[in-house]
């Protein structure tokens, strides 16, 4: 007998009810971001290896699923590179030409550059598809996950990053998750690291400042004591020990970045944002956070990373300003910034606070039940009737036993059931189940229809 | 420099309005499904191959798009066999354990088998995902395409089939194409083949019975003649000479198939199925077509076709019943019946017929000018306000000219633009430009508001 079969580790089928749920993220993403007037595009599964290579740093680049050519890939290929210490790395590169999308932001700047001159600038974008990533799966973690990314380009305006706050905030509330977005400024990050004599340990920084809450500041320093000079740290103390409101620490800031230009200009960013950010009156808090580095080294600018505040859980949406993001295809002078919002985090956090409305679960508003061809004949043109009054409905198609049907009716969470027999074709009437209390009523056709128009 | 970067053959981009309009035929068809109560269902674009293999014939096979494993997948593989001729065959199964999906129907059947204990039967659900094929791109063929197909398992109620042709009809009316479905029945073709002695014939039989309009019946039998026996082909002649209308051409086939049992079984499922759409007041017509035969071996019923009046294109949905799809992974005796959606046709027949309603393009409603800072910080609660009323709208995001603000405007199609400069700000007014007309009125917020909600 045939294996039961299974699917690819770290992959997954969406039943039904986890389809409606996630429907429903995506549904009310994508209404914020077309009130914002983002519009949809979409890249295809597979990219040349060409556009993806060396995007994502040597780790990527082994995390990207290649794709074997078809045909009769090793024609022509000679095989004596299969005595080399890296001839799989080598092999592959000769008979796969293409690979799976490893995120949407690299197929997006390839769109742009491709699709340049039928653009209009500034080019306000969200697409939302599923990306591959051949990482060891674990729990949360996997290798076919959904992006939903919001980008605008072309501009270099911080009312862009304002909209991109305002949007964040929408989503999160349209969604019933209460989060807090932590803003940090690459341009400050780069100014202290200018300011004291390390440019290239942004990160050890960051991580370092980080720790305060958890080991003090003087375990702090003497971490940051194995990776940078003594007079650098003296020199990063006023940062460490910033404390106050927001204008505060921008006034710490000011005093320690002041002889460095981006760091300055960051500070600037950063209070013009918040300005916007008062207006925008938003319903989630924004905070200043130095800790924030992000991964990506393409960011130039504003940073963000959104937290949810009653479920422990990664960032649900991170993102930020990338000054240069098309230059990798040749087209300079592309300022950029974005935001992706995690689709499977935000599903886990929702599920986790039980807050999915009931109506994104969608079934038929009635099941009628089938007692044979005769009555069969009397429903189908009534079925008809209903659905064009928009109402879902429908008919068990076997007229087997009605405990049966009963069950069907529950299992799918459809609220009414209808009955006619003999007597209801007689008397032009329907007998109406109400599954959850188990009443019954009758009534006619007309009052049926009206009856459900109105749920 | 770095090359203009492209995208592999026979994949596409879709800007905004091309998904807009594509949204709008999966919307559409998604509505629609659910009306009739079928449930969306996902499944991973990488498949395990074993899922895949022989389930397409040979060709199929050849089409697959195979995956290279991650990491060093030629460690432990021996080279030897890469000295004989189909060596590219053989490394491939060793090096590749998973495939892009080549259609939804196996997949499907995989899902089923996998959670039949999770599912409540007759199941009935839909998919709207792309598939991939390595097909040599042409004209209206791609690589990646996407199926929206809809199923419903573990029912041998012909009330499926009528459901299903409800469905075609539904859709097709909503997206206001005309078309045409043409039905036929396996065991039908079975009981022809069987009645004539040439049980292996079917395909042949019905190429030659789709040639009768062109060629006539004389080079039809003449064509023949190089396939059955000619006995076999006098056998066949009442059914080539079949006339009449649907109750005329039952009357012969029944006469002709009295023998066969398959073939009056499937007589009796075709008047039954008339039946029905009878009951249904279609909109469509629904046609009896013995010359319908569809390539896939594994349907066991009736067949359906969907062909346009308007405009000449392939079918635009087709599909059937199927007995043993899920035996396949090892599940007897589970009975189907699906259509499948081509949604690349659809655009493509609705783009031709100009049929795209206005409202399938969306676009903010309205343009803010952007003339700096002071009426940017007038202008953002004011956004607020309009999209909490489900308005969309959009500041330009830098001040720069005028024209290029209504250039914008105009490339994006939206309709009106609001212009807030020192006076209007004064004033608490907007002033509106219609930009079809080219017309100004002055506003105040609350008549704004109101102008654009009633839109």
């Amino acid at each position: 007998m045939a294996q039961k079969p299974s699917i690819p580790k770290g992959t997954r089928d969406f039943a039904p009810q986890e389809m409606m749920r996630r429907n429903y993220i995506f549904e009310t993403i994508k209404r914020v971001f077309e009130h914002y007037a983002y519009k949809p595009i979409e890249t295809p599964a597979m990219e040349n290896l060409s556009t993806l290579l060396g995007k994502y740093g040597e780790e990527g680049d082994k995390l990207l699923f290649k794709i074997l050519n078809s045909g009769d890939f090793l024609n022509g290929v000679n095989l004596d590179i299969c005595e080399d210490d890296d001839k799989s790395k080598r092999l592959s590169t000769i008979i796969c030409e293409k690979g799976l999308r490893y995120d949407l932001t690299v197929p997006f700047a390839r769109f742009v550059v491709q699709h340049q001159n039928e653009l209009t600038f500034p080019f306000k974008r969200y697409q939302i598809q599923p990306v591959w990533r051949a990482d060891r799966p674990q729990k949360g973690r996997y290798r076919e996950f959904f992006q939903c990314d919001v980008d605008v380009i072309g501009s270099t305006s911080l009312l862009n990053e304002a909209e991109l706050l305002n949007i964040i905030d929408d989503v999160y509330k349209k969604l019933n998750i209460r989060v807090v977005t932590k803003i940090n400024n690459r341009k400050i990050l780069a100014g202290i690291a200018e300011t004291i004599g390390f440019p290239d340990k942004i990160i050890d920084i960051t991580i370092a400042i980080d720790k305060l809450d958890k080991i003090g500041l003087e375990k702090v320093n003497e971490e940051l004591s194995t990776k940078i000079s003594a007079e650098a740290i003296a020199k990063l103390q006023p940062i460490l020990l910033m404390k106050g409101d927001f204008l505060e620490k921008v006034e710490t800031l000011k005093t320690t970045l002041t002889h460095s230009e981006i760091g300055l200009k960051g500070i600037s960013e950063m209070v013009e944002l918040f300005d916007y950010i008062s207006d925008l009156k938003l319903y989630m808090p924004c905070e200043l956070d130095l800790t924030l580095a992000r991964g990506l080294n393409y960011y130039t600018g504003a940073i963000f990373e959104v937290k949810t505040l009653d479920v422990a859980m990664g960032s649900v949406c991170g993102g930020g300003r990338y000054d240069d993001l098309t230059g990798i295809f040749g087209l300079k002078n592309m300022s950029g910034v974005g935001v992706s919002f995690g689709a499977d985090r935000i599903y886990d956090v929702m599920n986790e606070l039980n807050v999915f409305p009931e109506h994104s679960i969608v079934s038929s508003q009635i099941l009628f039940v089938n007692f044979g061809h005769a009555e069969t004949r009397f429903i189908l043109p009534l079925l008809k009737r209903l659905r064009e009054k928009n109402i879902a409905c429908e008919l068990y198609p076997d007229a087997v036993k009605m405990q049966k049907q009963f069950n069907y009716a529950n299992d799918n969470h459809i609220p009414y059931v209808a009955i006619i027999g003999e007597d209801e074709i007689k008397t032009s009437s329907i007998t109406v189940k109400t599954m959850q209390s188990g009443q019954q009523q009758k009534m006619s056709v007309e009052h049926l229809i009206d009856f459900l128009a109105q749920k």
